[in-house]
């Protein structure tokens, strides 16, 4: 008896996801849907971006947390729009939540909009919300095995972003067997290796940015 | 339309609970349901707890992953039990998937069960398992705001283990703070700051587990 009902919602959730993503394309705006483990470095990596391309692209974030407006402001400490999500206990964001976000966004001004997802490895990967690519991230002490214990995200999404690099010399992270689990589930999967702490490594994210976004231009 | 339904599975698993814990009552084995990100070092406490009190107490493991057995292979090669429930996408552990797993396990003979739930800080702390005690694990590489963000866990827990703090030199985590903001949802929970690397920290956990242990079968 709950499996339908499990179904139903999905169903509704990718009805609106699929009007959101021919708003989204009919702007060319550039969506992106981060998801990983809760301090995987999702808002530092926004904060980064934000502040190192603000003057290339319009962009804004829409986070997502249980509880606090905490990311919504350090996001919006770089000068960009943020709308904060509390979705009081809930696990994931959904299309719902994100078209409720939107009154309070320029979309049709926008070239990127960021959905900063609730920190988990498993639900948001389940509900589309209108995205062009989903974007893991799994920060090096995680350990290398979690493509492989949770492997949907691994599977779905477009890049996997491998953040704390600089932690690498304190703990026992293998890149190679990591980029090899993920890659096993994902051949198409874009693979960058960063430190949001010190910078290293977000030149070559930088660089797919733009050519993403390039492309989404190109089809609006 | 959807809130009943949830309701209803939260109910059927609350009444399958109770029976859980009855069980346990009875055979006076301590229960204690592990809850963390994924990769803050649930299965890391699990080795060094079983192998420093092995000789002490009859242990048994409750392994909870999305995919893999990684997990209860690393548990086994202590010497303890372990089964290892794949939840096959899902996102949490139930009282069903405990009770599945107690026939592999002579719990009768057990003094501390330990479930390791799925890693997720928000769903699987609204399934009671049966258990004596919530114990919550962050890693001091998520972050000091983790419980403002996701306040459930650290409202129900007994205990908070910080861990890794081996790497305090290398990451921004205030533990004051942390210890405060977690405190602030609940002022009886016990902290322990440990680094499951090099060890320290432990004993005020082990001391914790006895005294937990002796209470269990002074109830039995």
């Amino acid at each position: 008896m709950e499996i339908p009902v499990v179904r139903n919602i999905l169903e509704a959730n990718d009805r609106m996801a699929a009007r959101l993503r021919e708003e989204f394309r009919r702007h060319g705006v550039l969506v992106l849907n981060l998801i990983s483990s809760p301090g995987s470095g999702k808002t530092s990596l926004l904060e980064r971006t934000l502040r190192d391309l603000g003057k290339e692209f319009r962009m804004a974030v829409i986070e997502g947390d249980p509880q606090t407006d905490n990311d919504a402001r350090r996001v919006a400490a770089t000068g960009a729009s943020a709308v904060q999500i509390n979705t009081d206990g809930g696990c994931h964001l959904d299309s719902n939540m994100v078209l409720a976000a939107l009154d309070s966004l320029d979309v049709e001004h926008l070239d990127i909009l960021f959905i900063e997802n609730v920190g988990n490895l498993v639900c948001p990967v389940e509900f589309d919300c209108g995205e062009d690519a989903k974007i893991a991230l799994l920060s090096v002490t995680e350990g290398d095995d979690k493509p492989e214990k949770y492997p949907q995200l691994f599977r779905l999404a477009r890049a996997l972003i491998l953040n704390k690099t600089d932690l690498l010399p304190y703990v026992d992270f293998n890149v190679e067997q990591a980029a090899k689990r993920a890659r096993a589930l994902n051949d198409d999967l874009a693979l960058f290796e960063v430190s949001c702490r010190d910078g290293r490594g977000l030149e070559a994210w930088y660089a797919w940015l733009r050519e993403m976004c390039g492309r989404k231009r190109a089809k609006a």
